[in-house]
Order: structure tokens, then C-alpha cells, then sequence
């Protein structure tokens, strides 16, 4: 894996684990506001720039094949997505990821609908053979990236997580990384260990690209901090935002609202108290 | 026209028509939770799938030529918007609603702009030949297609829709499909039958991409429906969301959230009772 | 610079300027209505069309190279953001500015990140040299254009506002325009005279694109109204709107909810009283 793993900051009491604290993640990430570089589709592009902003994070829409190596050399993690796919941004992908290799910048891919078309399959299994730090995808994308035939056709998962994880898990020995399989509850590998996180409301997949803008998330938790439990944060994080915003909203339009200040308002102190991780 | 004809529900009693149980379009529609693909313009994009998912339906924005046609062999309908054009997108276009057409998935074209510029005015005819299952389009754009100097320059109508009704008809009889002019009051014909449908707000066009929105709920609700009763119901619900959104917003910020909201909450009891159908 | 001055509407009392009377050009727009073409980012698109449409203009996102020219042809106004750039791109960019310098059609340049990549930078000088009317860009940008080394790499600028002031009276010089540094205290020089404006939030730079979407709103005043004047008053309205929905935001969501409202509801009469321009 390419990122750079940093020492730990604190010492754990016996009977707790890093997750014990886990804002901590959420306040070292808004304390370096890492340069977030995506390589996104058209329709999350506006979301998930709203998404890391509101985090506290610095996000970067660049994906042109004439910068966007160039570009990667100095950003502080990469975002690949892959939703709406043509040939010409699958070279940017590639050669960005590249960089982010050679460079040890941590990236997430993000295999969007990565079983529903041959194009998709081809493509998302070279940026898997790149090594990503994290892959993050729903139970039917990470079943297809696993070379297992999943039930899902569009952009919606039509599997469990649960039925997904043995496949993480194997992907994850692939790759090398960390996989991160979200729903209902999710589930993060990086095959030696596992998590659950629980938070979350049944309303964010009825706002469109939040799963997107949460793989942008993940990559600002991931700029300098270890990769594994920093998806886990990242996660909890998230899930928890859209609680928040569930409790005030009345359908998808002020949940979306709700969410972007929730992510603004949420503090480390209240992820830590309110994250529901478990070991797997 | 392609689409799959369903047999009738349920009979009507004399002097009653399909447009008095206008409600049970829209339950049929999200009985089945219908994949759309739509292949529309970068403005329209994250709103569009917002609406789709606040209506009930899965979107998926698909519009690479090296996947298209794979992927409209397995959606339930197609949309093609021609708002954001260019010379592969034009392509994608062809190769999906070929598909479409020979396997009988309805689809809904969006004439953007099309009376706009000549590579516009080329774009649609070549689009129009396919034998679109509905053409949904405001004034300027209709009279366009039916090959009348409207007034409109931008994306905003300059025409009213009276004024597109005989033009909608002769499209109509073009395509053997059904034509939707939308406007303060919208009107669909299948060439034989005419409509009317009087529910709308003001604010609507103050919202971009709303109209390309409903294109896409268009094909949503005609997945497995009939044609032409299926896109008045759903131009009515689209329009009494818009008056529920009215309601309480005090600008175009507040409308866009509240209309989201109101797609979300709308019941098929509310939208048979408040839809303000006639015939025309 | 190709823009058409109109004749002065009112005479200025001793002492008092144009300025002043800053409301006349946010209702001399909204009477207009101008049709504004913009070839922006994906990340823009939408909430710079939903900000014209709230401020009373006409937005059209056209970009294709096939058509771009044609439609710059019947503009009132073009703006040309490089945010998203890719190799055909830059082509219509050119195209559609050479064609509002042929006409006299007073456009916009808005150099996003100009000094983070080479293909950037070249980008930027090509249409710096085509002499738009104005260019609005933040001090890191400003800084770039002027063959200066900012700090800025990503989208968010690194200088101040007033370490580009020589800058920007440089580049105003260089292109016969004006030139608008925007930051918490904004700048706006002709080389002649200069300005700055104080109205403004916070928690603007925390929503995406809300610079972008500014690049368009002075596209729509300086359609048929002195650049200088009119540019001043397309900051000061922006950033007015950003107080008024600052008042009630309680997060980056709710503020782009509102800030949508306020430029709908904004009267000329309040902006002239709440407008914060003084000289410089």
C-alpha cells in the first residue's frame, strides 16, 4: 500500500482500541484540510465537493488526461470514481493512480455499477490491479469486483453486505488495502481485521451520490492517517451525519440540506460518543 | 411506438375515464421502482437523478458509447436529453434509442434548445426519425421539431403553448407516439386524444433543469404503462408537487428543496384528487 | 474592449458617483433579462444556472464545438471558466471568445487554479491575449494570470486579496479591461480607477462554485452596462445575498438554500442601502 502510515498519537488502556476514539480521525483530518483530487462523474461532481467542504476538507474536481498526472503529484489523496465512464477519462484514471502509486498518496476507488456492463468490469478491474488503498462500493459492486456474480444491474446494490464479505475480504488480499462494503451496516476489511458500523439512515440512498461523496470522505481520512481506521471513521462519521439530519427531515430535499450542515456541525467529540463500531 | 401495453386494471364506469384514477399511474410506477437510463445534459444531471429517486424510481446516467447500448438492453425506459450536446454524445444517443426501438423499451426524448443552433436542429430530426415513444418539450422547442420558426433562442420558451398544439399534433402523427408540450398549462396528444393539465407553479422555471426532471419522471412512469395516460399523470403529479413546494417556499431555493420533499410525500389518493385533467 | 457603453440613465449630483445609486444596475439587468452563455465546469453548471435564474437573467450552458460559436452569436453575454478543462474545451473556449470580440459582446474570463498545471497556465494566457472584458478570479489566480508565483495549487486561493492589487491593475492593463479580485474584501480595478467592496460571508467559500457562479451573475450586469460599474455591483449584490442568508444558515446546506432566496428577494433599493463600496 502506498500511503504513509503515521506513528500512533496515543496510547491505549487495556480493554480499548483506537475506534474507542475514534473523532480523533475527524479532528486530524480537519486540522491538515487535505487537498482531495477526484476523478468523479458528472452527477456526484457538485455533491461531493459540497460534501468535503463541509467537512473541512479542500476538494479538487480535476480530470483532464493533460493535467491530471501532473495535477496527483501534489495533491494529498485521490479519488477515483468510476460512474459515468468514457475511454478518455479511464486513461486519466490510470495514470493518475499511477502517480498516486509511485508517490505513496493514498486513493479510494470507487466502482460504481462495476458489474453491469463488460466496459465496466474491464475497467474496474485495471484500477484494481493498481493497487487502491481503499476500494469503497456497495455489496453488488465489491461481489463483481471479486469476480462474483452479483444481482445488481443499475447504480443500487441488490445484495446484502454480509453476502459481500468474504468477497472484501478477498479483495482486499488482491489489492493489498482496505475494502470498505457500505449499506444498511457496514463492513470494513483489510483482511487481517474487520468492523462493523451501524450509523446511518435508510433516507441517504434516496439522495443521489452521497455513496460517491462518501468515498471523497474516506479520502480525506485517509491523507496521513492509517488507512483502515480512518475508512472506519470516515464511515462512522457519515452515518452519523445522516442521523442527525433524519431526525429533522421530511423527505429527501431537507435531508440533503440537513446533511451537508450536520457534516459542519458534527464535532469529534460527538462522533466519538455516538459512532456504533464493532469488531467482525 | 415500442412500449409494452399493459392490459387494464380495472374498468370504468360510464362517464368516468382512466384520468379520474390518475393516482394509479403513479402507485403502478412505484410498485415496480422502474431502472431509467437517461442520457441528458451536465446541468440537469444530479437534479434529475434527485427527482427520479424522491419519485420512486432508480436512475442511472449512462451515456458512454463504449456502454450505452449494452446498458439500455437491460433499463425498463431510456431518456434522451439533447441540452449539453456534443459530436460522441450525439452518437450514444443513436445507439440507445436504436436499441430501445428494436427491443421495445419506451423511451422519452428532450428536445433542448432544438430550433437553437443548426448542429441542434440536426441532432433532433435525426432523433425524431427514431420514433420516439413520447416527445416532451415546451412550445418553442415542439414547434422546432415540427419544423416552425418558434421564437425561442436559449433554453426558455418565447412561444405559448396554444400556440403548439397543432404543431405537437402533426409531430405526433410523425412519430406515431405521443407529444407533451410543457407550460404554464401543459397539453399531451397521442394525435387522436388531447389533454390538458393545469397543475403547475410559477416558480418552476426558476429552477434549472426542473423541465429535463420531468422528462426523466416521464419515462419512469411509462415503464410498463400506456403512453400517452401515463405521461399525463405524470405531468400532473410533477405539476401538483410544484403547487405543494409553493406552498411554503419563499424563493428558488427553498421551492427546490420543497419540491423534492413534496415528490416524496405525494400519495396516488392526493394527486387523483387534486390533478386538474381535461380533455382537449 | 468590445462591450457597449450605454448612455447614462441619471445625472450625480456634487459628491456623489454612480455608485451611489449602485441598485440601478441589479434593476436595469433584471428588465433585460440577458440571455448569459457560460462554458463552465460540471461542478458549476447547475448552481451557476440556478444563481442566474434566482438573479433574473437567462442562463444557457452551451459549450460544443459544433455549436458554440453559432450560440455566442445571439448572446448578451458569455462567460468562459476553465475549471474542468480538457483539450476540446479550450477549443470552444477560443471559439466563442473570438466570436464576442468580433461582436462586441462583453464576456467573462474565470481562471480556476490557473497556476496549478502547466495545461492551466497556457490556457489561461491564450485567453488572457483575446481580451475579455472582464476577468474574476480570486488573488492566487489574479497573481498567476499576472505571471506572478502565488501559493495557491488546488481551487482555493493561498494570497490575499490586496497582494494581488498590483496585479490586477497590471493585468486590467495588459487586456483594456477590468479585472475583480474576489476574497473577504473584494477588488475591482479598470487600471484607471479602483474599488473595493466589503460585502460578503464567510461561509461562502464553504459552498462549491459559489466563485463560479459570480463569474456569471457579472456576465448577466455587464450585459449592456459599463464593466467597471456594473461589476462592482454584480460583487456587492452577490455578497449582500451572502449576508442576508448568512442571518439564518445554520450550516453550509441551509446557507445555499437561502443565499438562492436572498438573490431572488434582493430589491435594487436594498442593495443601494446595504452596499459596502468605497474607493480605491
Amino acid at each position: 500500500m502506498g500511503h504513509v502510515r503515521l506513528p500512533r498519537l496515543f496510547a491505549y488502556p487495556q480493554g480499548r482500541s483506537e475506534m474507542d476514539e475514534i473523532g480523533q480521525y475527524l479532528a486530524r483530518m480537519r486540522a491538515t484540510t487535505p487537498l482531495v483530487q477526484n476523478i468523479t462523474n458528472y452527477v456526484a461532481m457538485n455533491v461531493m465537493a459540497n460534501v468535503l467542504l463541509a467537512c473541512g476538507a479542500s476538494p479538487a474536481m480535476v480530470h483532464a488526461r493533460e493535467e491530471t498526472a501532473e495535477f496527483t503529484g501534489f495533491t494529498q489523496a485521490l479519488t477515483i470514481n468510476i460512474g459515468t465512464l468514457s475511454a478518455s477519462w479511464v486513461e486519466s484514471m490510470l495514470l493518475s493512480a499511477s502517480v498516486a502509486a509511485t508517490k505513496g498518496t493514498p486513493w479510494v476507488l470507487d466502482p460504481v455499477a462495476a458489474g453491469a456492463t463488460t466496459f465496466r468490469r474491464a475497467t474496474a478491474a485495471r484500477l484494481v490491479a493498481l493497487q487502491p488503498t481503499v476500494v469503497r462500493g456497495n455489496a453488488s459492486e465489491i461481489l463483481a469486483l471479486a469476480g462474483e456474480a452479483g444481482r445488481g444491474k443499475g447504480v443500487d446494490s441488490a445484495d446484502g453486505v454480509e453476502a459481500a464479505e468474504d468477497a472484501a475480504r478477498r479483495l482486499a488480499a488482491l489489492t493489498g488495502g482496505v475494502v470498505a462494503v457500505t449499506g444498511p451496516v457496514d463492513y470494513v476489511t483489510d483482511r487481517r481485521r474487520g468492523w462493523r458500523i451501524a450509523n446511518g439512515d435508510a433516507m441517504m440512498p434516496r439522495v443521489t451520490a452521497l455513496g460517491c461523496s462518501l468515498t471523497g470522505v474516506v479520502g480525506a481520512f485517509i491523507a496521513g492517517q492509517p488507512a483502515a481506521e480512518a475508512t472506519v471513521a470516515a464511515l462512522a462519521f457519515f452515518g452519523l451525519a445522516g442521523e442527525i439530519a433524519a431526525s429533522t427531515a421530511t423527505g429527501p430535499g431537507s435531508f440533503q440540506v440537513a446533511f451537508l450542515d450536520a457534516l459542519w456541525q458534527l464535532t469529534p467529540e460527538t462522533l466519538t460518543a455516538r459512532a456504533r463500531v464493532t469488531p467482525a
